[in-house]
């Protein structure tokens, strides 16, 4: 991919209001110049908040002019108030901006339970309205992290026609990553021409091998969103399913988003190893996913990982807890290419191989159930002490 | 409960015969004169020991009179030789014995993947049925734990009929706990005289109260064994079903099993705090108690107790991911009498006293969903630097 922060016709800023103490930047705006097609994605947590529920409303009319989040605060569980302050935050940056308030989704991340400081983040948009530059994206990925430790920016460009498309994203998210999105926000930003019924499905498709795919502790936040905005200034011809252009274009948005996932769990809270959970020949693709969800969320794994202990046990009883009916006799289990259990009997030749395997910083933990054709990969991180050290301090 | 670690007609032993490298105990025998009436429960995951596969295969005819447990190496994925070891410490136990091997029940807990040290196990056999004693319990109970930190062992005393009953159990298990048993081994072992036919129900409702209902870290193990052996030594007139010897009998083997559980939350790995979760007010037990083991097995909720800090944001993503369709402005979450969500919303003035209500070393969550009449506990400990260190270098 080669990189560019800059996608035409959008203007980005990050600026501090002073919700985090730390006087770190908190809240960021990001606008397009030309109204856009816009297409979402939203937390399947039951427990939404008022800004996720706001947004789900705005996506009602899939065209959007502008975003502002804040940091620091999530805004959730705070009841008819906090969707007041959601509507007030798109109030707030329409104004500022010149556009109707229907046309600025609103998100939140950060800790639960407290009101927004309303005063604090509408000084904040006015800041950021006012700063708002092309090369700004910078400062908005900035703007909208919490734990995590580095920005996330992805970003590419690839022709469609006579015209070159540009496609940049965002995203933040280090801790409570499962599948179905986490505390994890992500912005694609795209100048292409496309409709918001062609966008959808392409968006959706990339969060399965993205988004969907990732694990760090199995909990799916209040406030996850993904969203897409297309504003068309390249001037290409609309992009139409079934299309190469679709597949050029699909192709790059989904390649940007598995780049900002792994990135996201390279980033995990305390995370030193970054693992992919690959499952094959499973009857079929949901086993596979619980298979390898199963793996990659258990905690006896995580730790193992940690301690690069190729405890093979701690995966098969991940595995067989998984509640999908595997025979146990036909399971095989690899670290990167070394095969320590074949056809479930373990291979005990091959403990001192599979352990410098796991002194890697990335390696792959390789399933076959031996049972059908469909296979899936999910990625996952380490459980170590600074998980424990980030999460029993958190608020403190 | 009046406590004895004697049972008439039982014998125990526990010794060691070098499978830990500590030298600490690590076989046990536990021998009744007479055979037994003979109930057991076994791991639901799907990948089980072969020691457990051949203790299914005896509980068919119902009756034991021995079980024999090696602790320091679980005889798991060890395939087709696995199973041999386990009939062979059977068979080495039945001689020494002098009952049938068939009548001999095996047991094995500790890491997984390597084959039986047969020629210690043997021996370790021999010198446990040499030192068998009415007396012996307590070795047992040291010979089969792994990384618990105590021995294990409850008793008590019940009147039925003119007849005293005793009832004594043992067990071990300090992680890998989840619901439907985990790395968890327990005997059960009473003079009752009772039929295999009474006693397996009695056993099954004492285990949803007790070992059900606990959980350390989700994973369940492919060893885990629940079983009661009751001898009949009393000569009471034999319990039947649906009187109230049953009633009195039941009463004091569910009291006996959920103290044990208890006991091995307290010892869980890296264990600071024991905290039960309550819910209520659900639908349906079965929504109850998803919701509870979602909110009892998330890592962040589990590091916040750790931590000491009323995170309710994390209880709130717990069980609004739970998968059961919560009513999000129904909901009301109290740390013991300390309410901290009223109708979905949180009360941001009681932070303080709920963090004193944490600092405790145990204390109870309790979510209300008010959306029915069924409740449920479950209870849960913390997750702190221990159980990172204990789990990362188990095996080194």
């Amino acid at each position: 991919m080669t990189g560019t922060a800059r996608v035409p016709g959008f203007r980005f800023a990050g600026v501090s209001c002073g919700i985090k103490e730390s006087g770190k930047k908190d809240l960021a705006v990001l606008f397009s110049e030309k109204p856009a097609a816009a297409a979402a994605m939203f937390t399947t947590n039951r427990i939404k908040s008022p800004s996720v529920l706001c947004g789900m409303a705005r996506m009602k009319r899939r065209r959007l002019q502008a975003v502002v989040v804040n940091s620091g605060n999530a805004n959730a569980c705070t009841g008819a108030g906090g969707l007041e302050d959601a509507e007030a935050m798109c109030a707030e940056a329409g104004a500022r901006l010149g556009v109707s308030k229907e046309l600025v989704l609103p998100s939140s991340t950060g800790i639960i339970g407290i009101r927004l400081p309303m005063a604090k983040i509408k000084a904040g948009i006015d800041a950021a309205v006012a700063n708002l530059a092309r090369d700004g994206l910078r400062d908005a990925a900035e703007a909208i992290m919490t734990t995590d430790k580095v920005p996330k920016i992805a970003s590419g460009q690839c022709r469609i026609g006579r015209r070159t498309i540009t496609v940049a994203a965002i995203a933040k998210g280090a801790g409570m990553i499962a599948p179905n999105m986490a505390t994890m926000l992500c912005y694609v930003l795209t100048d292409a021409a496309i409709s918001p019924a062609v966008l959808r499905p392409i968006l959706r498709r990339g969060a399965e091998q993205s988004f969907h795919a990732i694990t760090v502790d199995g909990d799916r936040s209040t406030n996850d969103t993904l969203l897409c905005m297309a504003n068309g200034v390249a001037e290409n011809p609309p992009i139409l399913r079934g299309t190469s252009a679709e597949k050029t274009f699909e192709r790059m948005l989904a390649g940007l988003m598995k780049e900002l996932a792994l990135k996201l769990l390279e980033d995990a809270e305390g995370a030193t190893k970054l693992v992919e959970v690959r499952v094959e020949r499973a009857r079929t693709v949901n086993e596979a996913q619980r298979v390898a969800f199963a793996v990659a969320n258990s905690a006896l794994v995580k730790t193992a990982f940690f301690g690069q202990d190729p405890n093979i046990g701690r995966i098969l009883v991940a595995l067989g807890g998984a509640g999908v009916p595997v025979e146990p006799d036909a399971i095989e289990v690899a670290f990167d290419g070394v095969k320590v259990v074949r056809r479930g009997v373990a291979v005990g030749t091959r403990e001192e191989e599979a352990a410098a395997v796991m002194r890697q910083r990335s390696f792959c933990v390789r399933i076959s159930l031996g049972m059908g054709r469909a296979g899936i990969s999910v990625w996952t991180c380490d459980l170590g002490h600074e998980y424990v050290r980030i999460n029993s301090a958190y608020r403190t």
